[in-house]
């Protein structure tokens, strides 16, 4: 796929509350402190990923050893900088990262993505030289995301302030859907499954040990920004409560819906999470009792969380939300109905008549809900706008699910497509989705016609599910 | 991928309790009623996939209307077959099966497979015709497979007594796995999804509206046949317990592992399968009770099934299972620990004295275990074997699971996947499982080492916890 970013200027409203977090989110102009010739190295791949995608911002190596980086001037210290960068990048040994703090605040930078690990997430002293330079920090008015943070990226601008090693095996896929995440090898952990499914996750912001930036702020900053339609969050421990209670309203006024996955439900969790992020995991009830209460979903996986994310990407959200399945297998039929029954989802009955005239169309069909239309299908394709046109028309779902399984590898499915793209055309504003079995490039075909497409029938439903939920949020 | 089939004679025993499905199942010779000379069409394609794969018995056309069939010899009638067939697969209209039925008994034929469909499924007149049917076949001995089945195949064997679409994308890929399906579409698409994936289950049989051959009998059969070392079931409503309760004590008596998907648990999905396969879909707590009692595990979708399945092809089954992680991240660290605590499978802390040597090797790493060797472990890959030898020998753990995400995509992956080997070579018998993102011919080389590979975490601890449930239901 070849695709082409849209590098406009961020529009995010400068006075709104969570603009503050712009200049170290969408900076104009970048800092490396300890910036590193070799563009592997944790403290060189800043500089090699904003070169290599084209930062059209000021980018600025610190190096005190060395003249040039990466082919860019290096300066030997912030003092010396041409201009005051609205953000630095720190990637340097903890025992000199409180003095560089210092001299940032000195020279009016706005804002810090601090790499470096070894503060709170390790031990006591580790608690005291942290807190110690947020104090530094906010003497100056100065933001820190972090430390032991892979920081943040948004493939829009080029904008690259992460050494994660994810870009080794690819670039984003535009999209819409931004991230917000504690862990950084998980938030590029999920990245990479988003960009290897051809969904497009271009904006991650990992926020570490939060000594002073929460995932909350990051969570509200996403909702005001205009490129971002959907919420992706990965949080093991809430810091600060208005903040994310604040992000969650100015996400549902936004109408951005926010897809969560909040860990450290268990005792053992709660442990491993204290010594990752220094996180306190807190009450589990309460954080889901605020979710509930602001339609933020809660994702079990990884692939929950992208499914939900990447069908909320179509932003139909019904608020009376039901489900029509037309099927070429009974099973899967059964199997749909007892995922939508487990989730509260309405698959009403089609209405009597349309029943009947289905019956008349194939005498050993289920018109009932779901509509089995059977193998029948494949000998005569014409069969199924027929009876697509009946469960989008007659039934009036607002969302379709269509089980066609492997018969889109089949060679007639250039014919089975046509006829579904009849009845979505004709009948727009629902939601499309297709259980399905094909290669990537029939996928990304049905995509881009607007079809969503899951392999496995019962994630399909979960994620058709999850749009009634945000529409009743919404409403 | 080359692989070879061993097309060596089944060696089910004769005497053995679901012995009397070997005719249906694993035939010398097959008849075909009603062949068409096309290829794709419904009863053309068990000629055409037999042929192509090279099936090596006796196959026989019958078509009073052709003298050849896809370059093979026709028959006029079944009286007229040079040998008596052990199966005939019946493709004609439900209007002509039933003295076709007749005349199979009489001819000595042991087994049908029926793909005609108008029975019991569609309304009370073809319920009344199903039985007489069946009593037909039974005053022959005769065993029918259907009617509205979508048939079996054998890959090994190249038994193909099925009109599955499912070949036009790929044949079977080697394996032990073997799936019995109420819903002919539903284990096609199971089939194929683990085909897609590199999974062997290069057994299928579709039971349909299960006039006379139940689901367990297959299990059963499943249970008996030594190629066969995992049995993965859809099933929609249990019309005989008996089989069923014996079929379940002959797999674990031969200890394999059954997985199933138990479907038609809610009201809606118990009406979808009554217009289904004919399915009364029973009281869904006591099918649950009895999966318990025999340490069959339930599935709750297609993905789960066949991760479990999977996992359980490298055939270790811990009487007492225990989890040790590696990780290259703290969040993916807890959320392991979430979903281990969830499922109940035991993590139990790392030895004191190896906490501290690993402290000592990387100081802000978490030892406990989850291990976090943080990315301190991509900048020194030695530490990898340093940090898996602590886990699988002081933590002495039956499963290992290693969390390397995205960095199996990355240059020095085969450096770290040698680090790996190393421990995994030195301490056999334990499972091991990576929960990795990489190119499928990475994931083949691991998984032809021994690892089982995931992208997601939590699905790969769902599946190594299965294998602990079957360890118990097998002591």
């Amino acid at each position: 796929m070849a695709h082409r970013w849209e590098r406009s200027v961020m529009s995010i409203s400068t006075g709104s509350r969570f603009s503050g977090l712009t200049p170290l989110l969408a900076p104009r102009s970048v800092a490396v402190l300890g910036a590193s010739s070799d563009p592997t190295r944790i403290s060189g791949r800043p500089i090699a990923y904003m070169r290599s995608q084209g930062f059209q911002g000021g980018l600025y190596p610190v190096n005190p050893n060395r003249t040039e980086v990466q082919g860019l001037k290096a300066y030997a210290s912030i003092a010396d900088l041409p201009e005051v960068p609205d953000v630095a990048i720190v990637a340097v040994a903890s025992e000199v990262a409180a003095p560089a703090v210092e001299d940032l605040g000195k020279r009016g930078v706005k804002a810090i993505v601090m790499f470096t690990a070894g503060f709170a997430e390790m031990d006591e002293s580790g608690e005291v030289a942290q807190a110690k330079m947020v104090a530094t920090a906010r003497s100056y008015g100065m933001r820190i995301l972090g430390p032991n943070c892979l920081g943040v990226f948004d493939a829009r601008t080029s904008y690259y302030a992460t050494f994660s090693s994810s870009f080794d095996s690819g670039w984003p896929v535009p999209g819409r859907i931004g991230i917000a995440s504690q862990s950084g090898a998980y938030g590029t952990h999920l990245y990479t499954l988003a960009r290897n499914r051809g969904i497009g996750a271009s904006l991650c912001i990992m926020t570490g040990n939060e000594s002073d930036v929460t995932v909350g702020e990051c969570i509200g900053w996403l909702a005001e920004n205009p490129e971002v339609e959907v919420i992706a969050v990965y949080a093991e421990g809430i810091r600060e409560a208005p903040g994310l209670i604040a992000a969650f309203e100015a996400a549902r006024a936004a109408r951005k819906p926010i897809i969560m996955q909040k860990v450290g439900r268990s005792e053992l969790g709660t442990k491993a999470a204290k010594s990752h992020t220094a996180s306190i995991a807190g009450d589990d009830a309460v954080t889901e009792a605020v979710m509930a209460e602001f339609g933020v979903l809660r994702a079990r996986n990884s692939e929950e969380m992208l499914d939900i994310a990447h069908t909320a990407t179509r932003k139909i959200y019904p608020v009376k939300n039901t489900l029509g399945v037309i099927t070429v297998s009974g099973g899967a039929g059964v199997l749909i109905s007892d995922v939508a029954s487990d989730v509260g989802l309405a698959m009403p009955e089609m209405p009597e008549a349309s029943q009947k005239y289905l019956r008349g169309l194939v005498p050993f069909c289920a018109p009932r809900n779901p509509v089995d239309a059977t193998a029948q299908m494949g000998n005569d394709v014409t069969l199924i706008s027929k009876f697509a046109e009946a469960v989008v028309h007659d039934g009036g779902y607002s969302s379709v699910l269509g089980f066609f399984s492997m018969t889109a590898s089949s060679r007639r499915w250039p014919m089975i497509r046509e006829q579904l793209n009849l009845v979505r055309v004709k009948y727009p504003g629902r939601l499309y989705a297709l259980s399905i079995i094909a290669p990537r490039d029939r996928i990304d075909e049905l995509e881009a016609e607007g079809w969503v497409c899951h392999e496995d029938p019962t994630r399909a439903v979960i994620a058709i599910d999850a749009m009634g939920r945000f529409g009743t949020a919404f409403a």
